[in-house]
């Protein structure tokens, strides 16, 4: 991998720019033929910007256009997109020493990434006999399959043990505070923090293992992997009808979450307002991801009631009890015949809505890793993942709400924790962090 | 689940019989409505027998018929059956102390394979408040992606511990033995062996988990889960031109494989004969499964010279060395201009053909499991699984090649292993194991 070291003589210019070339030029640009290389036109706040993405090798794959989200834009990918199948996230804990190391770093996955979304290799294949190959290769024939690659930096890269690491300690936005310890927690240093956060998600698992590994590859010296988790949801192509997926408690999950193509919403509950500050964090958002254990075998030996008394919602149809309908509005006030709770008190959604003032925007995984080798029980949950302007004020005082009296705690264990700053979407000829830097 | 006790009553017919209904009865039967259930006419060696399912539930799914293989039939699915995206494996110890136990599990098992590979609850569901839901409700509104579920049986059902368990250790097969250790072996304790083994091959990894996970429950009380792993292949959508997939090596893994559609080679390779014996194995298969963790930190620093000497076969185009096309026949005699083999001696394909007489299936998939704590890489590699005649005489000589000589041993360690003798398929109104138990 090279570094372009010519970013810096760049105008620093993060903020949603307009396409200088038609689609046309790019088409051209790009070079690919004409079956080949499409670029997809949707994205929210996205832009295009293919004429930096290096000429396509021998090797690169025709991408159908529908399997392409642009990766430069205002806001990065992998947040207010509709989820993918598959999930692939990594903790990266930094071991360089200088500041200006971290800053290549992060031109360097910049460019790497743009490229892989694109479904390009991540450097353009040499044939050098006596080289190791440029891309590690096991993506090769792939589609780009809606690659996403969502970067954040976590407290750690700030402050660690109290020492200022790369005289960045001042710019730590107070939003990103370790999180408090909530009760119920059963947190394992093995699932926990990371100097950096990667969140991957696509509609392939090995398009996104092919990612987080050659950004391992390209981080060797500056960066290692702490801990990692693939996750899935049931494929599209599965689905006989799409529509909200189930978790691996059978339960539609995702039904309240705001709507991703609401733009007042996304702001109010998403973006890192410019008001806000930092600068650096202007239009981008705080990832929080939890490694949930089930207690699936439990679970499978509770009754229908309880189930669906523990979420507040119906099992099969999704809807909030008492209801008949999916998406219909919960209404925690509604009593049966004997004034009792139609959704009680105590249920996940009623504790997780409180008033319906404070939301999160939840783009969470199932994930099965075999057996626990101490409890000889299958280690499979949910990896929660959610995104919010200011934890303090969104995902904190919900999960002390829920850590405290959820009916759901009796069936899952928190095991996994961290909280990442993700950073606002980067510019083409720009990198991902350069205001940071 | 209810157990069918008039199992035992029927005639005992393991071999392949007709179906006894038209299509058009059938589809009368399982009266899903017209849209609804159809049955997929493909399959080797398969016969019909939706009518053994129980009467689709309210939540059963509409299944397209591409979508479902049919369970019953000569032999058992998920062997000579093109490979589906993603894999799960289990095994399973019986904690169950008499045979009839077993035997139970066994009919218990196959009335639930029955119905989840076409798409149908495991049970009929009750919306009976007061009692755990019958399926645990993952797979509600997904297709049955293809779902196979193979069952195996493992050296100890028959003899543990040098005890005859279940009155079996006169009936366990020659050929199936404990695999001797190999050189270069680092077996451990936590993937190795297992009463019973079930691969589970789907389309989803939300169908394929549903499956083990049911398993596991309605095994409760007679076996346990000993380990278990998921994989994945690319995806078959992802696959910009469908053909060989690529391992995590990124080369393409699969080309050498005899063809399942040939059923004189399957015979010779895979399918247990009349004339070995014993009875009760006839038509089934030995299934061998290896968890090979790649060191691909190490590989991906390795040369394109090296990688491609390591396996003898090109990169990208998967061709042999010296040769242009991924399918043309493997000629180990081709020598360069100064007298050199164009593949090495050593290659992995060199050693695996041998003299190209003894053959095995292989239907492996890639397996990522976040961080190995020990090392803090990546613990990735390839879930090989092969089936064979006579492990003694097709995979067992095969890996003592290639454990003594193999170049790609050096990027490689052997962590698990097992192996199971899979059962014949069953037919209708019967059960997988009949004949043994
Ligand atoms: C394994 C753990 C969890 C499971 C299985 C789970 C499952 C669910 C389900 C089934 C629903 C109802 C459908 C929906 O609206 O999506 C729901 C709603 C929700 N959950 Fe969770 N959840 C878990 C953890 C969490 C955590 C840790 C939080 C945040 C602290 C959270 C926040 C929410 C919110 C905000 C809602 C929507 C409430 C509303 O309708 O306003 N969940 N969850
Ligand atoms: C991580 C471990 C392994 C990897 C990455 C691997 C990969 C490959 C690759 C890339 C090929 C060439 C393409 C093909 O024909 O499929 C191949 C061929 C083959 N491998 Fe492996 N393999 C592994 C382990 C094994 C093991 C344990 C065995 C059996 C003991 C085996 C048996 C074979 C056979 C029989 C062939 C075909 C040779 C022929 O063309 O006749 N492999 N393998």
């Amino acid at each position: 991998m090279e570094t372009k070291n010519d970013f810096q003589k760049e105008p620093q210019n993060n903020s949603q720019t307009e396409p200088k070339l038609s689609r046309r030029q790019l088409l051209k640009m790009a070079g690919v033929g004409g079956a080949g290389l499409l670029l997809g036109g949707a994205g929210v706040g996205s832009l295009f910007a293919t004429g930096a993405v290096g000429a396509a090798s021998s090797t690169a794959t025709a991408q159908p256009a529908a399997d392409i989200l642009p990766f430069y834009g205002k806001y990065q990918q992998g947040i207010v997109t509709p989820q993918q199948d598959f999930f692939h996230f990594a903790a990266f804990d930094i071991i360089a020493k200088k500041r200006s190391d971290v800053r290549a770093l992060f031109e360097k996955w910049t460019d790497a990434a743009a490229r892989i979304t694109q479904g390009q290799p991540v450097g353009d294949e040499s044939n050098n006999q006596h080289l190791p190959p440029t891309d590690t290769g096991e993506a090769i024939g792939l589609t780009a399959s809606k690659l996403t690659i969502t970067f954040g930096v976590g407290p750690t890269l700030f402050t660690k043990d109290g020492a200022d690491r790369f005289g960045l300690a001042s710019k730590r936005p107070a939003p990103l505070a370790d999180l408090p310890a909530f009760s119920a927690d059963e947190l394992q240093a093995e699932w926990c923090g990371g100097d950096i956060g990667v969140q991957v998600c696509a509609n392939d698992p090995q398009v996104a293992f092919h990612a987080i590994r050659n950004l391992a590859r390209i981080a060797r010296g500056s960066a290692v992997i702490r801990w990692s988790q693939a996750g899935f949801q049931r494929t599209e192509r599965a689905a006989a009808k799409p529509g909200t997926a189930r978790n691996l408690m059978g339960f539609k999950d995702g039904t309240g979450n705001p709507d991703v193509n609401d733009d007042a919403a996304m702001n109010d509950v998403v973006w890192v307002q410019p008001s806000e500050g930092p600068a650096w964090m202007t239009n981008g958002s705080y990832m929080i991801v939890r490694r949930i254990r089930m207690r699936i075998e439990e679970w499978d030996r509770s009754t229908l009631q309880d189930q669906e008394a523990t979420f507040g919602r119906a099992r099969i149809s999704g809807a909030p009890l008492g209801g008949t309908d999916e998406f219909e509005k919960l209404d925690l006030d509604k009593k049966d015949a004997s004034g009792k709770p139609l959704i009680p008190v105590d249920s996940h959604v009623a504790l997780a809505h409180g008033d319906g003032k404070v939301r999160i925007l939840r783009r969470s995984y199932s994930y099965t890793n075999g057996i626990d080798a101490k409890t000889g029980q299958l280690d499979t949950g949910l990896f929660f993942v959610c995104f919010n302007r200011d934890p303090r004020k969104q995902f904190v005082p919900m999960q002390q709400r829920l850590a405290k009296n959820d009916r759901l705690n009796e069936y899952i264990v928190h095991v996994g924790s961290a909280v990442f700053a993700c950073l606002p979407g980067a510019s083409a000829g720009g990198f991902l962090g350069q205001e940071l830097f």
